[in-house]
């Protein structure tokens, strides 16, 4: 039976990043060695690394006053990177969910945190909006999508203080405004590679703002002065990563990919608010094109367990809601075909009928 | 042709290892996903985890009161993380070269370090004996290959302060006695994975001697408590080192493993010691089996880019030893098969008949 994988991560990437994984791990680029097992300070690597620094920056049309690294730890690690490299007295936080809650926490540590907006009060079910950001922060943090509740912000915000975003589930999937940026970082596991590697974006004035003595592994020059190299990086995640960013612009870059999460979205979206057994949990303007949670309708509850049998039943994979939501979540990352999108929406459609 | 893989790491894996690794990119376990594609969260990646876990418990024979997880970041991470959990005031670190003067700068940041012991008089070719420990310190670090100059540690310090060590690069490559340390770590790109996790072995009451608040995931405790699960660990590298463990726990073990190991290294060092063009750089007692380092003889040093060029015409790679040494280094991992290891001694000899 074939699979239709909405898992929210690590989830489902490109065919041909998977088929030439495989291959390089039997044979990498004709040097008779696996991709497993060749030094990092090889120029057979050095020019994956560069490859996928560069399609990055093609892909995002990253200013030349931005650097692009890749790190292990995942956004986890770098929920405390950014405040013990920032943080220097106050920082404003928007408090969007889980992620930015994590993010919160590992800041105290190094400072204040003003929360400067939070969508709390109903479950994070909605993006804050017109709210002031602060002169006196260091810098002002956001996540762009939020993976668990379904959110995504739909604009780059303008900010009088360096706005730093956590886009691991959204990044690649539609064109930004870079420049609005002063960091923007994130796991990879989603839109990019499997896990085990993160990608942080930083412009080149942050460099100098380093407010503390910090170690090696931990300030954001090393990476940057090293090109991702001070140590051995992740160096199998990097390589698919570069075959999915291929890929990104082999489709036609951001702007494709946009349209067809767009259209992906659309379909599922409209099915939810159609079907009589189901209804969205995200305000109609802040719904998250690559997380997209639903729950059954009023009334209707008892079905859910029903709901995911039926559909795991016919390949649906990685559908349940996360805990704090319940209900289901089918993520439509950019490697999501259109194809499962519709399997899903017949799922819903034929458990409908069953339900009337 | 044939390569023979002498890399320093990331290095050589059983074949069996890239064969399912290559495999399981296509479809892991017969689920019709990609391991690059499922959830940390699946009991099929539980599995595995918990597999390489207890593999690596069985043939290490570690004792129930350690506890071990794997974690991205590389070694160079937990240079910092050891002392930010541990050195409350001063900690003793033996200095045997590059990957112990990374840690001790990164351990000063915490507080004192005293060097115990060092051997760097002679460009750390032997490692320090019969040095006293200091019973004033938090604990006594030590690392106990050294990749770049080719020196082991061949037996486990007695200590009455707790050992922490680095194992970066022989960790199962022979039988230790783990109860004589109270942390073991690595990354795992040597002996046991691709690039992008590393390995530690913590003793229980460690847990209780954190010595200050930390960021979650430089906490030991958050890995411990969550195992290896508090984010999302990178999953494909642990895929590919349960491979690993379940390749040497197949051929006998850890007794077995260091048999070959002891034979492979026994051929190489006397070929070098043997040949008029070569000679070891490391004393006699402390030669890794691990990293073998030689240089040209006296008088013969002029020849040293044509052994290069002509052992790279024959299949050897990653034999250029590193530049802080000079000469050549044959990393001789457990994966390296010992026909690999004839194939070098040929090449050595057939260019010593050359330059006869």
């Amino acid at each position: 039976m074939k699979k239709h994988n909405f898992s929210a991560g690590p989830s489902i990437l490109p065919d041909v990043a998977y088929q030439n994984a495989a291959k390089a791990i039997l044979d990498f680029n004709g040097t008779g060695l696996s991709i497993l097992s060749i030094s990092h300070r090889t120029k057979d690597f050095e020019d994956v690394l560069n490859s996928a620094q560069a399609l990055m920056r093609e892909l995002l049309n990253i200013p030349e006053n931005y650097h692009i690294y890749f790190v292990g730890g995942g956004a986890s690690t770098q929920f405390f990177h950014i405040p013990a490299n920032f943080l220097g007295k106050k920082a404003g936080y928007v408090n969007t969910g889980v992620w930015t809650k994590k993010a919160i926490k590992e800041a105290k540590l190094y400072g204040e945190v003003e929360v400067v907006a939070s969508s709390e009060d109903r479950n994070f079910c909605y993006i804050p909006k017109n709210f002031e950001i602060p002169t006196d922060i260091d810098y002002l943090y956001i996540c762009t999508n939020n993976t668990i509740y379904g959110t995504e912000y739909k604009s780059d915000i303008d900010s009088p203080v360096p706005v730093i975003a956590d886009m691991s589930s959204d990044i690649l999937s539609r064109p930004i405004d870079v420049s609005k940026y002063a960091v923007i970082y994130g796991g990879a596991q989603k839109n990019l590679a499997p896990a085990g590697v993160s990608f942080v974006i930083i412009r080149d004035d942050m460099l100098q703002k380093v407010v503390r003595p910090l170690p090696t592994m931990v300030n954001v020059n090393t990476h940057v002065e090293n090109n991702s190299m001070f140590n051995t990086p992740p160096v199998f995640p990097i390589f698919v990563m570069n075959e999915t960013l291929k890929w990104i612009k082999s489709i036609g870059g951001l702007e494709a990919m946009y349209k067809i999460n767009l259209e992906k979205a659309q379909i599922l979206y409209d099915e939810i608010e159609r079907n009589s057994l189901f209804r969205p949990t995200v305000d109609q303007p802040d719904r998250s094109l690559m997380n997209i949670c639903f729950v059954m309708a009023e009334g209707k509850e008892e079905l859910a367990a029903d709901f995911l049998k039926f559909a795991t039943e016919r390949g649906m994979v990685g559908i349940k809601g996360h805990r704090l939501v319940g209900g289901f979540r089918a993520s439509c990352y950019n490697a999501l075909p259109k194809e499962s999108v519709e399997a899903l929406v017949a799922c819903m459609q034929e458990f409908e009928q069953l339900h009337k």
